[in-house]
């Protein structure tokens, strides 16, 4: 375990262990991208979940029964729910790579509004769930 | 103002003033459904939400930039980030109506829970947004 | 402490302690109730964490500069927002016992649900704190 | 639609399309300001869902059975359950112009925070309903 | 893919796929437990995500660091907070099986209930973080 | 009631009312730190909430049936599913200060993360509580 602070301390490739460089090397051949983002930088301080959420990851958003820009988008609403700023960041910056126009975000965005908004109501009432819904 | 309780108590079309019948018929022949389900009968104790929740959720689901299948997906990917059973149990239905297999709902699954577990690895990580995503 | 298991489990008034009582007492006595709610019962399970509640819950909702009714509002809106079924049950009873009518509690609704749907929208769009709301 | 980003792209009024000018037209109007916040000026990226979330909130938050002040507090606690930092924000300003003291303030984050405790104790109990609360 | 519609449907050990069955006989085996639980019967409707959340969850609830009580019991909170009764009912009985007392349990409770309460102080007065907490 | 604006404007010690003050000794001398963190310079604009919430936080914090480093683990827990970066960063302090290792903060941070994995996964599939858990 490497001496780094985990939490706000991020791991560059330089300083990186034999085990966290694999990891970081088959991020940047799979996304051909010069350099892995933050978000692998700080996860190595962990090396066991550094690689297997990588194994996940990569799994989950290759290519399959949806493409690969609704899956960035299904992930983009995920995150927005969530309220986590870095994930809308880099799935925003994601989806747009992988094809998403102004026009798509823009819908995307006022979907995840409005089932934000009947989420409330459905469960501030209390609906019972329809029997051809069971 | 109807006497009826506002949660749990629901608004069938025999009993809805002409107003709440009229949000209801358009819901219908919109649909193509022969009636309206629990949410809406719910959601007409309060005449005025009911209205302009329909209004909002018939412009937000219409064919646009994306399609309604997708639509229906992102909408599903909210509600269970949000963990309401009503919402999932509708519009898992709804989505499934437009065309979602059960591959698809199984990589829409598999999307919606990696990014819950990324979205809390970064909150937990305070991950700061890389300069190319700002 | 009793071997009653933590969950599901809830004390009556007959099998509990001399500690849980005097809790429950003080509970029916200050709401004028005959016996208190499941929610205490299941709470009687831990006694400190019984005691530390309700008198944390009597402070907080005894009138202040906000009337009881309004602070039951607030309550109902935080527990729709977090989805908890058995508080939006609890307190939308105690907002109505209050004097919350079927109007205020349909604008109640709605606000919960457009704010809902901002909250989402401003995450989602990362907006910027303006300078003269720092 | 404008080719300025959606995300972080904010809309000035000197830049803005007819349509776009026109909400923020009203937005000022209706609130007797000489700009509009962030808020809209992000939301502006798609027209659509910038006047249809303005015709929403103008409604709900009109005066009606609920007072401004109280439907503001009702706002703010919603956003801070969500944690939405420029929802807190905006709406702590909103409320304090429509008269919100320093001690209604301080009472309605006593009534968050305590609601958001028994709303987990609640959960994590799993306590059923009670018949009365039905 | 098996017809057994995703929701709701779950698979059985003698309906299953030899691929499901390998799960199901590795769940057994690793936790000496005659049958799998609801979660993964349900999971099984798509066979690539029951395999990739087991092998996940298998290595990550391993002992390590933290004894597997502790991590029950930190699953348990997340599950609390997050509101999933499925998921608060399994682990609370997981934790009670790898040891977790009723005292232990009501201190359990106490935490997520006061960090549920502190949060959303924090977050409603938008505390900048201290220096030395960067 | 001090003048002060709640919300971002923090109480220093020096210009603190007695009653205030009280409170910050007791934090002080309790922990052993030469000056109150941000969290309480700023719930203390309103002093009620202040003297409740550091009561309650004092009492569930103090050993028990759990250590200290569990309980602040625990906390870390909740705060990072809630998405508070405040907190985050508070709590990792204060669970390092008490023992958390690099490795057991790996540790926990992948539990979170699993949990907010099945969790979402078994709200998403409606996944009915097993009679065993009842």
């Amino acid at each position: 375990m490497r001496a780094a602070a985990i939490g706000r301390g991020m791991i560059e490739y330089a300083d990186a262990s034999p085990e966290v460089r694999a990891v970081f090397d088959d991020i940047k051949a799979t996304r051909g991208v010069p350099d892995v983002n933050n978000f692998w930088k700080a996860l190595a301080v962990h090396p066991p979940t550094l690689a297997r959420t990588w194994e996940s990851l990569k799994q989950v958003m290759a290519p399959g029964a949806l493409d690969p820009m609704t899956k960035e988008m299904l992930y983009l609403a995920v995150s927005a729910a969530a309220g986590c700023q870095y994930c809308v960041a880099s799935h925003t910056a994601a989806a747009r790579a992988k094809g998403m126009t102004d026009a798509m975000h823009g819908e995307l965005l006022a979907v995840i509004a409005m089932a934000a908004e009947t989420n409330r109501l459905a469960e501030a009432l209390r609906v019972p769930v329809d029997p051809q819904f069971q």
